[in-house]
């Protein structure tokens, strides 16, 4: 009996996988783990582009195309592998059924309808067991990817940064970036993580933003720039109408929502918004701009089971704290 | 040496204090840790209606009266020991001379005039040595005693609770307690701690709060009721006119203030308020009533560098963050 459950292997499968974003853009990032007598002996994560995948990538480590290095070990991995053929390389069904591991754990079937359950029914024929967990790491690992194959339109992340008392500015509008370097920092770190961001007509006219990644090392994962407006697109930004277009932003499995208050209320009114990021100054404001328009809330009662606390920690002066809609 | 700093030992006798509250009104809540070959001996806090002192009853413990319990020993104590005989018994300065241990070392010197120094003059021309620390932990045990004594008035703590966004009802007025039971209990046992609690007119006449401890065991220790208006005082409530009439409650070296949003801008803008307690439930409101009113701040810079972070956890679903005025 190992020690270590599927749940926890799958845990650390899933911390594995934050390594291949953003590299693997267009595809999801996913993550492999080779465990044999409660120890990894290969892993593996999606590569730049997309490939190769991450099984590929762990199985060839122990030369596992046939020579028996998976031999009597579990595999575990985030999303089921694919089941389709591709002229850049096998599928990592017919991957896993050479390498013949004795059990493959698999955190998300792949929704995609070309696997969908294809790749599991074939490596279960070929005598391997098969669990799926449908667990929640490797859901949150896989957020974006889900997200846009359930739910046709991107994973949204709403930031909302804000004095104690939940304003941006002082009543006069005037306002500056509130929060510290280590905030900022975060945000930028979020920001190459994500596929595109977007703000709203106003923050762009006012605040002039440049929505890049300012961090050294980093300044090539800019996301897509997106602008909610009715106005027309400035050169190098997508322009959407309405928060519902999200839906034709077919390269972006993330979406980074930065403002303002009027943008920030649209996608919360219409509950297109899965998690909210918190960023707070330890700063005083008092009878200033509400960091949030009307979200059409009408009953208290109705604001209430909405949202989980995910994560709360200082960041120098300031503090975050992150919430996942509950779906 | 020991492996064991003077500031630690004390931060350990702070700690301790706190158990002192609320049952040695109207003293301050005193911690005394006998220490002796990096072990602790004796310890003792303040007694109910402030006597015997918490040296009196660290040193009786081990029979400390002369009788050479405390030999060798170093005696640790957040404040100076008082140095005027009372009808209640002796000094406590004579009490330390009596009994002998090798240090002494205090966190606070004692601002009442009748001590302020004396106490530790005698104690050392007695020969024993004696180390003054002014460290953290201790003047924050100490923290209502030192704003009486220091500022002429009680130390204010301001409750906040919102929604993530900073509000407190919808922007027609509607509203309930919105955070949960843990956050609930956690407002009703810092009452418990505190000597008055305060809220605005408009707050007493719409909510119609007890403003009591209603945690089991814990009934008896309410604090006393505080109104801030222009109208008549309610049975069994003291009123004042103005934030600054808080000098005037003798009897309160900590202030509880529970709102509502005029009355906590109008202690923030008089800068009467010491400490934060912000209380998040997980809900969004967007555009609703905001916790605050104008505090008068008229220029964005001058709101940074007023508040550190002290203190920050989930409550259930909700979360506590504190911050305490910088100084």
């Amino acid at each position: 009996m190992s020690a270590i459950s599927d749940v926890e292997w799958m845990a650390a499968t899933a911390r594995l996988a934050a390594r291949a974003y953003p590299m693997c853009r267009p595809n999801p990032g996913v993550a492999a783990l080779l465990v044999k007598d409660d120890r990894v002996i290969a892993r593996g994560v999606t590569q730049a582009g997309g490939r190769p995948h991450a099984e590929a990538e762990a199985l060839a480590s122990v030369g596992g195309l046939g020579e028996g290095g998976a031999k009597g070990a579990t595999l575990y991995v985030t999303l089921e592998p694919c089941a389709h053929q591709s002229t850049r390389g096998p599928s990592c069904t017919d991957l896993v059924i050479a390498a013949a591991p004795k059990r493959l754990v698999i955190g998300q079937t792949d929704p995609d309808k070309r696997t969908n359950g294809e790749g599991i029914k074939r490596i279960k024929a070929a005598g391997i067991a098969v669990s799926v967990l449908d667990d929640d790491a490797s859901r949150v690992a896989l957020k974006g990817f889900l997200a846009r194959e359930t739910l046709g339109r991107p994973y949204v992340t709403l930031k909302l940064a804000t004095s104690l008392d939940g304003c941006i500015a002082l009543a006069d509008g005037s306002s500056q970036w509130i929060t510290g370097d280590m905030a900022r920092a975060h945000v930028h770190a979020h920001r190459a993580r994500c596929d595109a961001i977007l703000v709203g007509g106003a923050t762009w006219r006012d605040d002039k933003p440049r929505l890049d990644v300012r961090l050294p090392g980093l300044e090539e994962r800019s996301p897509a720039r997106i602008l909610l407006t009715r106005g027309i697109a400035p050169d190098g930004v997508r322009v959407i109408n309405k928060p519902q277009q999200i839906t034709a932003l077919e390269d972006a499995q993330t979406l980074y929502i930065e403002g303002g208050a009027l943008a920030a209320a649209s996608f919360l009114e219409l509950d297109l918004v899965d998690e909210l990021h918190l960023y707070r100054a330890p700063i005083i404001i008092g009878a200033g701009k509400a960091a949030l328009g009307d979200i059409g809330l009408g009953n208290l009662a109705d604001a209430h089971g909405r949202w989980n606390l995910a994560e709360m920690q200082p960041l120098g002066s300031d503090t975050f704290t992150s919430y996942v809609r509950v779906r």
